[in-house]
This record gives C-alpha cells, structure tokens and sequence, in this order.
C-alpha cells in the first residue's frame, strides 16, 4: 500500500469524487497492473484535481465534455457519477452533453445523452 | 442577410464571445458557404450558447477541454480568445488545459498550452 | 410538440430515411433531453439532409464513411438501414466500408462490415 | 519499378483522380519508404478504387467525408482536387463538407470547408 | 479461394500470430465481404507483417499500442492474444498499455488493461 | 526548481532520451505552466519510462506508434528524434509507421513518414 503524500492526497481527493472508486480501482487492477491503480490515485487526483484554480463542479464538467468528445464510455459513466457526487445539477450535466454536439457531432452527444440517463436512472432509484 | 430569430439571437450571443467574430465568419465563408455561416450563428450560439442552465464562462471552458482533446487547433484558439472575453481567467483556462493531460493524453495538453501561450501573448499587446 | 417550418421539414426528411425513427428518437430523449430530440430533427434533417445539391443516397453514404472513421457504432447501424431504406444497394454500402480501410484503418473497416452483417441479418428476416 | 498487374493497374486509376501525383508520391518517399508508395499505388488504388461498385465520383466524395471526420488535413486536400478531377460539382463537395458538421462537429465542417476555398482558388487561377 | 503468392504469404504469416485467425475471418466475412477478409491477409499480414527490419514481438506491441490509442475494443483483444502467441511477456504487454496513459490518456490505458486482463484470464484457464 | 526523487529520476531519463528537452519545455512553458513541465518530466519519465520491463527502444518505438495514430505532429517529431538517440535504426522508425497504415490509415502513415524524412534530414546534416 503505498503511503506517500501524493497518493494520500489523491485519496483524499477521490473520495471527494466518488467514494467507493479507489478500492474498486485497486481490485479491478490489482492482479494485472497494481502500480497503475497507484498512478491513477497519483496524477489525476493528487496532482490535478487536487489544484487550486479551478473548482470540482467545473472540473467534473470539462471532464464529461472531453470523454464525450473522446467517446471513452465507461469513463464517461464513472465522471457522470462523480459530477452529480460533488453536486452539478442534472441540468448543467445535460447542458454539457447538448453542447458537445457542436464540437464532437451528434452522435457523440447523443452517446452521451444515453449514459447521462442511464446513470440518472440508478441514481433515482 | 438573414432575420430570422434564432439568427438574431445568435448574431448577439456570438457578439458576447468575439465581437468580430461573426463579420470574420462570413466574409471567410462568404465565396464558397455562405449558408454555412449563417448556420454557425443559428445553430451553435442561437441554440446552444444561448441556453439558460449553464454560464457562459463554463461553456467556454467545456469547449476549451473538448477542443483540445479533439486537436481542432484554430477553433480552439478562437475560443481561448472567448474565453478570456467572457472572463474566464488565464488561471482557469490553463486548469482546464492541464486537466486534459489525463483524459486526452500529455501531448494534447501541450499543444493546447502553447496555443494559450501564443493568445495569452498576443492579447497582453 | 414543436411546431416551426424546420422542425416539420426535418421530420419529413427523418420519415424519409427511417419512419420510425423520430418517434423513438423523442421517447428515448423525452426523460432527460427533450430540446435535443428537437435538434436532431432540425439541424441534421431540417437544415442539412432537406438542402439540394447532393441526393439521399449519397448524404447517406457519406455519413456511413464519417461514422465508420469515427468509430460510432449506434449511429452507424442507424444510417446503414437509412442506406438501405433510401435505396442504396448492399453493394454501395460495402463498398464504402472496404474503402475506409484505406483512410481510417482496417479495424475501422472491419467493426464496419460486422456492422453491416447485423443490419443486412435483421433486414432479411 | 514495380511491374506487377496490381501496380499498373493502381498507376491507372491513380492517373485518372490526379495525372501527377503518382510520380510526386515516388519522389517524396523514394529516400525514406519507397516500397510504401507502391503500396499506395497497389492498395487503395489499385486495389480498392478499381473495384466495380461504387462510381469514382462517390468513391472521392465518401473519401472527402472521412478524412474531414479524421482531420487529415494533407490528404483532404489532396482528394478535394481528385473530386473536382473526376467530375464532382463544387456545389457537391460542399454540401459533403457541411454536412459533416452533423456527424463531426462544427469545427471539422469548418477546417474542410478552408481548405476546399484554397483548393478552388487554385484550380481557378 | 485466393491463390497468389501475398496471399499464401500472408496466411503463414497470420498462422504464426493467430493459428485459427484466417479460418474466422473468412467465415466472418464470406457473407459480406468475402474479398476483404482476403485484403485482410494480403496486405496486414503478406505485405506488412512479413516485411523484415522489425520482429514479430516489436510488430505486435506497436499495434498494441496503436489500438488503445485509438479504442478499437475488438481487435486490441485479437492483438493481445497474438502479443502473447509470438513470445510477448503479459509485462511487455502490461508496460506498453501503461505507458500509453501518457500519449492518449488514462481512460484509454485503464481500457487496455481491462481488455488484457480478460484476454490474460482465458488464456490462464 | 523542483528536487524530488521522481523529478530527479525523469529528468535523468528525459536527458538519455534528449539532451535539450528539459530545458526547452521549462523554458517553453516557463511563463504559462510552469507546473506542467514538472509534471511532464515526473511522470512521463520519472514514473512510466523509467520502469523496468521494457527497454527504452521499444518504449520508444510504441510511442511513435501511438503519435502516428493520433497524429500528434509536434510530440511525434520530438519522439521521432528521441528514438533515433536512443539507438532505433531509421529502418526500425519506418517500419514502424509503415504498419500504421493497416491500423490507423494510409493517411496518418504518410504524415508520420514525411515527419521521419523532415527529422532523418536535419540529423543528417
């Protein structure tokens, strides 16, 4: 378990995020790529989430707009979870995927629309 | 010349974010696309940028993030200028940029850095 | 129920290309992004699918080759039954697959033919 | 120099879209790769574009639309004046770049439609 | 069935990499496009694969690489496999997804991993 | 300045592959994101390329591969360079970009060709 001052902010950092995600990333890649899960927890969240200059509503929200312009769908699902967790509302996470249409194309937005409902869906359950 | 309402909305939107933007648009479409234009101002700002539910300070940082991952490099310096005209601050700009390290990759970031540096650059004239 | 000149040619243009298709396309987006069904029907279909100068046939082929470089698969599988229903032949549209091994690659060529095969299935039943 | 039926075949077609460009290609590859331009000639063209089923005028305009979609931006050009060589309409080049405002976002449709003023300012001097 | 030289070149080729490949591609695609699963072996494999100046092993992980960088899900997992067939360590395969965290993002390297992990699995069992 | 071990560890790492790079991207990014070459230097070499189980050609080699088929022009010419520092004949380089053409297109091939001859030239010199 690796215990330096960047992983423990990046815990810290994506907990915030989502909490359940840093175990279920140590799981899924503990039997292929162990030190990966470790980089994640590093450079995303210690490093860059953890920023000053920029807060986490908006950060979440260039995340979605760039996995919906990139098409990257279960990263996508994981950040739609995560902009509602720190609290962007239904509405600016669906304004975000609208206007992807305009830089990525239609169906870009659209795929995002369709993860943006299926993650709604389980959360009002 | 359209008149159309969603044109006129746009015309003013567009006018929000580059205040030459929309002459510079037609004039450059004007000999092969003309109708091109007018989408672009009908489309994008009269029915996107023109919806209530997002900012347009957000707006434009999600469109930096998805341009940037997309490596659509004129675009994305147009909107590094709207962005600062919208009052993003160049602290906010250069988040986002970073911030693309990790979902589109190092060298995307890079790029969309040193485009920032070049606007940066030529708006402190 | 929106109500304006684009919206109506555009579902008339949509009807033309898949009967079912705005019906589904409004039930699927009616819990999370209602104006964006409305878009879809006026942007791509109002606008651009109902503008002379290139036939249906052709619109169709060339949005197979896009969506086929870009890698978007339920969009794909829409327009290739658009392809069919606006009477391109099996022939075309493999042929405009095979092609794009050229420009976007052979697995992109491939995951397109797979495709293909899918849509060509179901349509025989 | 490659003599094979495949390769003279390729030459052929490759003089029907653009009479100079098979002899450009063998000199900018002869010091680094001069087999990959044979393989230009023997693949897509010889190949590919000689295959019955697709007309050469949509086998360029299917091409046009992919390599907008893709950003290729030398490639683009080069396949703007092979449409204009086998017999497409401006008109309908246009309405192909346009078009892939739908299926890649507003700035992909805006990058082609620059780069098809250029390549008809030149063919008209 | 094809009998040419690039063709029977091109099966020994992909026999070394996948021993069932051809036999599924030709079986996959005689419904359809029966003349791309033979470009499929003649070009890829007759041609590209069976050039000398770089090994099997170095062909696999630059294809490895290629494909998580672009997110073509189906054929990463057909090139994992052939990684391990032609003598790739599950830590060379490992380090190369890993590494393409840095050029196109941490979404893509986690997609990677999780394909490798499922192609690992299967063939542990 | 920074001075921690990864920092130290990539900068080392950085200089085998380039001599130069570390200076120019703190000079480049010196008044825009200083931060951000830190992060360049920390984690693509003082974490990923300086792990072990992949030598430092093949890490390379990959790396072209991936730029190639992302078609990330300036980070491809600054890899191209560094593959031949670290002792990748040109013949490996082109053989690597010649595969691209099966996985990501004749189109980035190409480019990725006509970067290795720009590159291949100035190191001749």
């Amino acid at each position: 378990m690796p215990n330096n001052e960047r992983y423990q902010r990046g815990l810290r950092k994506l907990a915030e995020v989502d909490p359940q995600a840093s175990q279920q990333l140590t799981d899924a890649l503990s039997s292929i790529a162990p030190d990966f899960a470790r980089y994640v927890v590093e450079y995303p969240f210690g490093d860059i989430f953890s920023r000053p200059g920029l807060d986490l509503k908006t950060r979440e929200l260039i995340t979605v707009a760039a996995l919906t312009a990139l098409g990257a769908a279960p990263q996508l699902k994981f950040h739609l979870r995560a902009a509602l967790n720190v609290g962007c509302t239904r509405e600016e996470i669906v304004e975000t995927l609208i206007q992807m249409s305009v830089y990525a194309g239609f169906p870009a937005a659209l795929n995002g629309l369709y993860a943006a409902k299926e993650v709604f869906a389980a959360q009002s359950e």
